[in-house]
């Protein structure tokens, strides 16, 4: 089958590793650049030893000099170096994917806000398609090169808990309250003490306390579903595991739902979805997927206190980040939704649930 | 000085082994029985090397016959067993400190709803005190023998965290929304496949959604304070690591409250606890308590979603369940209230906040 | 392409749920049977969400009345159900590859010896093949059906790191000291307290010093290559990791050999050896293993003390059991060697070392 | 009872943080100075809630100014800056306890040899001490002030495995090999992207393959009750734990050698000692010495290969390093043996094993 050439900026970390070893796989794509200014010079099977090629990390200029417009570019850089790759990219007829937060939100001043710095290209913004395959909407624009921003790792798992109450109008409008709890390859391989082993083992801790930059893109999906603003309040902890990623979704459900519109809601949006499954017999756990494009999502209606509790669970680096990357190159190169993700034989089961 | 004698019933478990950890520090207590039946006629310094004495674990049944009402019986056995130990202890004229939840509800029906047992001794219910220190209603029973039910871990963290919310009546009088994590010792050293490391290690998943039996002793603390029925929707999440539990909570905020009247609850409240810190800084975390008997308490006004998170964070083992045993103890007694849980030279620092 | 079907005995422990993962991307295999005596009922996908069939679990029993001679079968159970499971397969003419020790020794008393029971069909053992690839002795059975006995996770990564050295003829006659490392899914998903999550975390133990069952098949290996007796000592470790093993292999250099002759030893033995690869600039660690059907092997001469260290690090799972079951099915199939544990398009890339 | 004055130098780290949790308790001492350059400013109990005083963690200049020569200063410093440290303050007059490796060594190549730099005070070295309790030997220095060399964690693990072998002349001269497993605090908290979370967990590798720094002192002290030049291969490795380490050490047996001889070899060497106990019926384990200043230790004669298999546990950061020190300290000052370490009310237990 034709091939298609892929580069990847900032290849070395755990995304981009995760990237490549799940690319390895895919039968319709060739990596043939990988940038890593850390890693410059080393052998990509050096680090990830399924490589079936003698490719080298190079540094990002390089890379940048030899991309084609007939190539796709992946990126896992954070999103500062991010907003600037793309903008060359696009510049240069490139279309992107990009795994930071650089291009998923609309409004400039939300960069001030969240991200703590002033977006360099404002008017690309718009410019850019939100990748949440699972979500309706998806606002394609009908242009060359496209930007695809691929959504957070919280955003993901925060996004398909909720999606279901939202759309089936489960929820009042009061604000929906997420708990996230990550493994730490989430904040990427950063050399910052809190991250060390000594620190992480054994111990449990909230971050970035209700001002998260995953909060408003989140809040951007599922408004855009709800058509009215939907507000969340979402808190991050860090727990020790390297790989896994839970959201714990409260919310005050409207009267009279009751269980079985839950559970119907949830086998509605899902059924036909590919990479989530519903899970009734038990809540979603995050052991059973690592390596897995998979989510897991499920929801308990509290009936005594009138709360409804939805779980995602999924694996950060693969549907949380590289795997919902390629579900996004597999859309944007029409490839098969499967491609490099699931074995070629797979075919959708209709129960689409495990229960 | 005079030294109390102890008997200590489920010592071989990870409270029970906490317990003595602690007790052979203490300067007033002596422990004369220890009993266990799964390591019966094993050393108990086998299993606890800093342990000062040849006292070998006899059955339950064994050290029942010895006890006498000179001494007081710390019981960490589970639920069923500790309804039935303590009734024999009371109708001997011994006081205990429990630390299952055996005898922390006051309503029999409770125990049915959540424990999914019928309590044998109802009538009992009525004599037993819920010992969390930092709550002001002691309801102390005028009563020889007395009878203490120590509060349970996600407990105590919950209504350390919410205490100060609640009595400064910051928040509105919507549900509680309460999200436990917790390491593995809480559900102590039982032999199911979901407890191997193989099946904890590298996962997270929630546990008892909205029916674990913690909530209904969160309700009627809380409740109690405020002089209303407060309702908690608690759902408790198992974390890869042994010791340390965080809750998170999340409250509607009532309109016009501000961040510094979180902050001066939070001080009001706990200036004068020993074992409560307010942190400001940081939020709270487990690992930096880990062994220790102290509590992190600290809270956050999410001023766009006007929701109010608070968190606290212990050592499920120490404040979770033995510490907090011990300072039941030492108000029983009439001992110095760090005895045993801190250095002698400890004098309350008046700041009684590391910020 | 054509497809051979393939049953698995035991498929819901660690090993057989890799065997599942592993076989889902086979090119060549359809997995038409899986029992599972713990989990009969339970879809496969419920376990491992990207299989790809409505297989469902079953008792070992019905599988067993299904299989034919046409298929083969995988074995995922203990050595003293496999003993029989394979006798009953062999009669019925159906080729086996065991992943349990049941098979792998010549000596039926080495079974009392080592495994702790009398082998109840001791005149099969001869039959058996020993399925390490790397070893030049395959001493293939002209036999049909085949019988071949997989190797153990520590013998796979003991013999890998001391062929090298004994081929070359680097060391001396001296036992070598074999110090192993693995984490907790070796020894399968067994209900033991000395399995628990809060018994392993934070802890390293011993384990049958000088007493595994791995030891006999070990010296098996080592002495037909080396033809001479050698004798080896091996020590077992719990290290808290779900994943990984690491085997470190002490020897007495011959006096004369330099550190560039132990170089060439590990380079000449495995430039050819798809899945195992030699590392020079660094030791060898599981880390970077884990999923992956890869051993890395490293050695250092220490000239101080003329001690030869060789370390080989693996996924227990993989190259320690499904993954190197695998690659015995292709070679009794007739498959590509790389088939289903390798992407189609690798091609052996001819450096053999990442260094 | 009066109180001696203590300073602590490099107290933020693991090492200093352990300490002062340790000498909080201890009856005799007060620690007047903590010095942290990178903590400075910053309170004690705010990473240490139990510690009794407002004791600020100061810049090591400072301390050094005010440090008297009626105090005693411990050193938990890297070793290039102890070396410094020691030198100013033994010319000050003050008694040193140092953690680091600067002064463990005689010979002056040996640092350049195995700690990589040219000690810049060779002179000081016949001054010092080394700490190991256990050791007979003490070569106490008729000296005021006196440097105490507190022993490196693996050595301390090697030396007291090793120790009775020695001594009871149970092993011939071939070289011993020790094989280390430690967690990651024994590396301290230094920013090195080899110990992030991310790439410790569910990973085992071996580091300075017989080159660790630890080596010359296992040989000095080995050497010094054999009578004879001892040679040691060394091996570390690093385990995915925070706390806890064990040395597997492999020696020849001399002939005729029987397991009772084994036995009684630890007993003699061990019944009179504190903080290092027997075990027979199991291997030794880290898990249960966490937190504590006991060892394990432990020893089986391989019959079928006369290989002699010793091992010890302990908590590196106390017997391997805090815990040991205080022990020197005591022993310095002329303080119980026990004092800061165990209950007072311990007292020897005869047995000396828990078996």
């Amino acid at each position: 089958m034709a091939s298609h050439e892929v580069v990847i900026f900032g290849a070395s970390g755990y995304s981009g590793l995760e990237l490549l070893r799940l690319l390895a796989r895919h039968p319709n794509i060739e990596v043939v650049g990988a940038s890593s200014d850390s890693s410059r010079g080393e052998r990509v099977f050096s680090r990830l030893p399924e490589w079936p090629s003698d490719l080298v990390f190079e540094p990002h200029d390089d890379l940048m000099r030899r991309v084609t417009r007939a190539q796709t570019a992946l990126l896992a850089t954070p999103a500062k170096t991010s907003a600037e790759l793309v903008k060359l990219l696009f510049d240069r007829g490139v279309s992107v994917v990009d795994l930071s937060g650089a291009y998923r939100l609309q409004d400039p001043r939300a960069y001030v806000d969240w991200y703590g710095f002033a977006h360099p290209y404002p008017e690309l913004l718009a410019k850019a398609e939100y990748g949440l395959i699972e979500l309706n909407d998806r606002r394609v624009r009908p242009q060359t090169p496209r930007i695809i921003a691929n959504p957070g790792c919280y955003a993901t798992a925060a996004i398909l808990a909720s999606l279901p109450l939202v759309v089936a109008n489960l929820i009042d409008n009061s604000p929906i309250v997420i708990d996230g709890k990550s493994g730490v390859t989430g904040a990427g391989k950063t050399l910052d003490e809190k991250l060390l082993f000594g620190e992480v083992a054994e111990s449990v801790r909230p971050y970035r306390v209700a001002r998260h930059q995953h909060t408003p893109e989140i809040e951007r999906a599922l408004s855009f579903v709800a058509k009215r603003q939907v507000v969340v309040s979402f808190t991050a902890h860090l727990i020790p595991m390297r790989r896994g990623l839970l959201t714990s979704v409260y919310a005050r459900a409207r009267s009279g739902v009751r269980q079985e519109e839950v559970d119907r809601a949830l086998t509605d949006m899902y059924a036909a979805g590919r990479f989530v499954r519903v899970v009734r017999d038990r809540p979603p756990e995050t052991g059973i997927l690592t390596g897995s494009n998979f989510a897991e999502v499920g929801a308990v209606l509290d009936e005594r206190t009138r709360t409804l509790i939805a779980f995602a669970a999924l694996d950060n680096l693969v549907k949380g980040a590289a795997g919902q990357a390629i579900q996004n190159l597999n859309r944007l190169l029409g490839f098969e939704p499967n491609a490099g993700l699931l074995p070629e034989r797979f075919e959708q089961r209709n129960a689409g649930s495990p229960a």
